[in-house]
């Protein structure tokens, strides 16, 4: 096991990251951009080392000086957290050239996975399904309006190597598609260097499925079952939960296979998410895989009892995976909100700016991760979260009802955050009764 | 069902109540005394009335105050929490007089279980074992001489109307005794206002070990498994856990239906405690009946998934137990650590004063219960403590693991907490391997 670990990344996550170093007895090496000096947080790590200006293209994504304080700060490995530099094949291949453990899959597999096409061609090979669209990259108009036809309009013109929700333009028939597939292709090339395009089903009225997974470098790999992220707003997920709610067991079990099956196929190792559209018959379609811990992992963590990130570090670390897949069970239900720094009456603009009052939601069934305290400054460089309030009950409608006795508890003064918001949907009958879709938040508010 | 409670307390329980309150969608009325005016937590009820000076004998305990701030709150009912008039079956006798429900057993009961020697009758009737020793109060010296030297010294001399740790004197030979027992009179006289005195074998290094119990108006008892709270300092509990460890299953599913039989006999209602004392050879032996919600009430709400609270306010209104003994298991592992406002240098001193820095820990496994914040001024006049950290992990060994990771977290500055004492508890072979007994704290500190 390892000694020492620095954790490529800030705030909220690595503070999580150094909770569970200090559980396992593993010390920390904590890096941090000028803007992020004097945070309490960093007092948790056994050092700590300046590595920049407050732009993160200065600091938390720069490979070179992460690189140089592992090595000053003698650690055996590194955990990206999410964001910044977690998804960087890079950053992974340059770790393994300075013989320190990249805590995440081996980056031959995330670039196999974080190509659309090649992801697909995966997700093919091992029976998940996908939706309906062209076999690989689309070649010439023509093809597309032959695809297009088969398959139905509307579709969705994507850049292979877009994400996030960038790099997508709807086509609603021919005329459409013609004009669109120039400048979908022309953008991809200006925004990602690669002018690859695709084309899909538009999946109508989605829900966001998306299964946790864990695989050792040994060859065994289990699920930790679902997350139901449908509440997203511009496909930033608002509100997450475990179990996904009113999904059919055989459909559950199903779609957790599919996930299992995926990864195997790619060679992908550590915790992954596999994500998984859901319409309303219940079929699911592949979209992607995320090669990293997400924001949304405590959900899983409450419901299985299993700690994401240790089990991240021991994988890392060489160990075989103690568990076993009939053994992963999910008790109880847990909704996740994520708490930003944002104004919802002002377009979601950030709100960054000291806090200067803050009370906070405990007691039965509230779980709370975050970095922040009274007197916090909020910076102005970075995702906007401030902090991700877990409820865990017997049943959903238990967990809803905590959730709202929690959110109506906090006191936040000084900045904006998206509590107004989150409140909003939760009293909503869609999210109450679960019928709501990845649009859902966009269209109502 | 209630649709207004008053919460006839402060502090962390008040808070507490309210919680529960919100959730079931039941207003509050909390009351406090001019040194709690103010406080954070108060607004969290729906009104707030000042009952009184600063000392609670002029404010949390007097009944005639609390009655008219019901009145004039319009409330169905009052939860009294722990401590102050809890368990003051006159003021339960005083609540249903005024046509408001007590939320707690029926002051006959508490009569019953309140006086040592009724108790001990009924759980002889019950068939719970009880410390070898007389039967009811010691008449004449030599009757005391005479039980002595059947159940074998050293002896305990008990007021029959003292509790928590106050009125006991041992006696290790019959010369002691003797002077003794005449002293213990003398003082119970002067204490409690009633000189009866009983002779118990004295249990050598015995645990702690509590039965929780809910029980209906309709004849419907169960019990929520047990807690061990052997960790304590002068009678104070300072670390509380379930399920208890080291105890046989045998042993723990017996004194789990001893305390159901004597709650039953006893005719009590609502949620109760039955102590039990353990030896080494795992006897056990009822001590007394807690007729209130205890402090350590979240372990058992962690384990068994069961809101105390709500169940008590249930309960009170006449809800039958909805709750079948055969569902309620326990899951994991819970253990709680008060947080006191006190001195551990300075022979436990209160240490009120404001709390000028909080940093609190969180995270997984991990639930915080407490009224106070950065700001926060600890008034002189009350139970010294702040808060609770309860952790909930599958084992016990990661349980302790979390606690310490949370406890190593905690930054309280501008007054003395127990934190340094609790952290050497939790470190000490004794609390790990669970082989401590009530003495343990005091006899190594």
């Amino acid at each position: 096991m390892f000694q020492r670990i620095l954790i490529a990344n800030r705030g909220e996550i690595a503070l999580r990251i150094i909770r569970a170093c200090r559980e396992m007895g593993i010390e920390t090496v904590a890096v941090f951009s000028e803007a992020d000096r004097g945070a309490h947080y960093l007092t948790l790590a056994n050092e700590a080392y300046c590595i920049g200006a407050p732009a993160s293209t200065e600091s938390y994504l720069r490979i070179d000086r992460i690189i140089s304080a592992a090595e000053l700060g003698n650690v055996q490995a590194i955990h990206p957290g999410y964001g910044f530099l977690a998804e960087n094949s890079h950053f992974a291949e340059v770790c393994r050239e300075s013989k320190i453990e990249f805590i995440g899959p081996p980056h031959e597999a995330m670039n196999k996975l974080g190509d659309k096409i090649s992801a697909k061609t995966i997700a093919k090979e091992s029976k998940v399904p996908l939706v309906p669209g062209s076999e690989g990259l689309i070649q010439s108009e023509e093809e597309a309006v032959r695809v297009a036809a088969e398959i139905g309009y509307p579709v969705l013109i994507k850049a292979t190597a877009g994400g996030g929700g960038k790099g997508i333009r709807p086509a609603m028939n021919e005329a459409t598609l013609r004009t669109e597939l120039k400048n979908a292709s022309a953008e991809a090339e200006k925004a990602f260097k690669n002018a690859g395009v695709y084309i899909e089903r538009y999946v109508d009225r989605p829900r966001h499925v998306e299964v946790q997974i864990l695989a050792d470098n040994h060859g065994n790999a289990v699920h930790l079952w679902e997350r139901d992220c449908t509440m997203q707003r511009k496909h930033q997920k608002l509100i997450e939960e475990s179990p996904a709610p009113n999904l059919p067991k055989e459909v559950r079990e199903e779609i957790c296979k599919a996930a299992v099956r995926l990864v195997k196929a790619a060679g992908y190792t550590n915790a992954g998410t596999c994500e998984f559209l859901v319409d309303s018959a219940f079929n699911f379609y592949f979209i992607e895989v995320n090669a990293r811990i997400q924001v949304e992992h405590p959900v899983t963590e409450q419901v299985t009892g299993i700690d994401l990130i240790k089990q991240q570090i021991k994988m890392a670390s060489g160990e075989k995976l103690e568990l076993k897949q009939k053994d992963i069970t999910t008790t109880g239900h847990a909704i996740e909100v994520r708490i930003n720094a944002e104004d919802p009456d002002d377009n979601f603009r950030g709100s960054p700016g000291t806090i200067t009052k803050l009370r906070v939601p405990g007691g039965n069934g509230v779980r709370w991760d975050s970095h922040v305290h009274e007197g916090y400054r909020v910076p102005p460089y970075y995702d906007s979260m401030i902090g991700k309030l877990i409820v865990h009950k017997a049943t959903r409608e238990e967990a809803i009802i905590t959730l709202r006795r929690a959110l109506s508890e906090f006191v936040v003064e000084g900045i904006k955050t998206t509590i107004p918001l989150l409140k909003k949907i939760i009293e909503h009958p869609t999210f109450q009764n679960a019928s709501g879709d990845t649009k859902f938040v966009e269209r109502t508010w």
